[in-house]
């Protein structure tokens, strides 16, 4: 039987509950605090309305949800641990020891941290071959890409099983090749984040016109197509090599102030989250989270329809649902 | 009758002239490079493919597509003048100036460049105010983004027409506040850029990894939702404020390598090179065009069936074209 175990039941625990549930594991969750059920509920409900949608196959029946008043409750029995606390390195090397005191030494345990590295994830732990980053993306029950970072204590047969496994919940593991701090994704989300803030401060954009910058241009192109591959096109006959050798002037240009980082003091704060009200505020979170789901499941039909990026692998997933449904059945 | 006039046909020129042709304004174009027929004529084909699969109002009769032999020929007709030569700026006064010594003084100039400002544009110029830019995002006749900027020499209704003659061809002006290098979006893409080079610089990442840890996770959040809207979700009920005051640690981090610029030296020159070919090289440019164009149609009509962000965009363009067949049928 197939247990999982989640330190953490906040947006991003709770998407990876969905994701085991949905797939036919038991999870039992240990969060204490005093929402975490109805938290947890209320992504599960998100969930389950909107995977069915971009999974054609029969899912298996729903696995059996669990809150565990202890770590070592929780863990006991798992063959998945993740642990999804906040960004605090002393608060992550706490829970991983209590993890390794009470669970399994074959258990696969992931982090959801978005910034350290498995080696800053391992110091002073009794098994640190044991832990790896699984770093997902919110909306964790939609969006498939998983980062999937070891450091060279793990296995490659260790690592082999824990992609296996992020697979077989329908996601996309993206096996990191370098540890580094925000493996790859989150330095392009810091990056934008960064220059974002120098935009709102300097009063260039409001945080709508930025939103507009994104999702009216580059963001529509990357839903499906990345940087190098667009630009690939752009590049057009000529090739790719020829296109980058335009680009090195470029470079020198000031185009960016990150080399300088903002200060996100309460002045900026206050004029973000002003902005953000009157962009957003007409639409509750529980509603944007719906017109956000909606859109995402609208786009990811469409990539399969088109079978391209996560559409492709949302076919690939019905066949190996099919199959495995097939097998047991 | 509408006219405009495009110097340059490459594929952002292309790109125009396809916006202007479908919306019934006869456009001239000038570009001295031998192949310029051709590829205007294949960027048109693109977009006679696509574009009716977006906008479900008729659209007018197409304009007459003619190719001048001088910018004074094209030019001496048009209400609207977009400039979309290559990045330098000798270049682009130089083209500038010629436009306006045969054009109406009533048109408006409209340059495409990616980093100059107005105010850069404008050094020289007899008619300065004149000049603003018009920064599309490729594909031009799908992506509807224009980051329209004029320096504080235009007069406020110049811009308005500028503004209501981007929306009328189907596109999302974004009247961008201040004059900066870049604009606003490819801030970001530079940002996004520089970070992505020395991923593949450093080893951490192949250009493959690369666009998959864009285009299965955050990319597909920002087809729909930009930067700000979605952080608003993910801060939850407990808002805006105290999601951001978060942040602040964070920006401290050395998340980024951005402080630095890479040297895109002939080495990792190659390096780019034989991985994007290694990764999209099964495909021509011309499958890989509509590939991306494919996927573009299928995301935007998803949006548009949920009346949200460039699909509402899609919508009141129907509205609009309706009605103005109406009258004038």
């Amino acid at each position: 039987m197939n247990n999982a175990a989640l330190i953490g039941g906040g947006v991003i625990g709770g998407g990876w509950a969905a994701r085991f549930l949905l797939h036919g594991w038991n999870v039992s969750i240990f969060d204490p605090h005093p929402e975490t059920e109805r938290r947890v509920a209320e992504v599960l409900e998100n969930a389950r309305q909107s995977f069915p949608k971009i999974c054609e196959a029969n899912l298996p029946n729903e696995g059996r949800l669990t809150f565990a008043d202890s770590i070592e409750e929780t863990v006991s029995e798992a063959a998945w641990i993740q642990e999804s606390v906040s960004e605090r390195i002393e608060l992550k090397h706490k829970v991983l020891a209590e993890v390794q005191a009470h669970s399994s030494t074959n258990a696969i345990i992931g982090s959801s941290t978005s910034g350290f590295t498995p080696s800053d994830l391992q110091i002073g732990a009794a098994r640190p071959e044991q832990i790896i980053v699984a770093h997902p993306f919110n909306p964790v029950y939609l969006l498939p890409l998983v980062e999937l970072v070891a450091s060279d204590k793990s296995p490659n047969e260790f690592i082999d099983r824990a992609y296996n496994i992020v697979l077989s919940i329908g996601m996309k593991p993206l096996r990191v090749r370098k540890e580094i701090d925000a493996h790859i994704a989150d330095r392009f989300l810091e990056a934008v984040w960064r220059e974002a803030l120098w935009l709102v401060k300097d009063g260039v954009a409001t945080t709508e016109e930025v939103d507009d910058a994104i999702r009216f241009g580059f963001g529509l192109r990357w839903a499906q197509m990345g940087l190098f591959e667009t630009y690939r096109i752009a590049g057009g006959e000529a090739g790719m090599k020829h296109f980058l050798q335009q680009f090195g002037p470029t470079l020198k240009f000031p185009w960016t102030k990150l080399m300088d980082v903002p200060d996100l003091d309460d002045e900026l704060v206050n004029t973000i989250a002003t902005q953000s009200d009157e962009q957003s505020g007409k639409h509750s979170i529980r509603e944007l989270e719906r017109i956000r789901d909606k859109n995402l499941v609208g786009i990811m039909r469409a990539l399969k329809e088109n079978d391209w990026g996560a559409g492709q692998l949302l076919r690939r997933h019905d066949v190996r649902l099919s199959e495995n449904h097939g097998s047991e059945a």
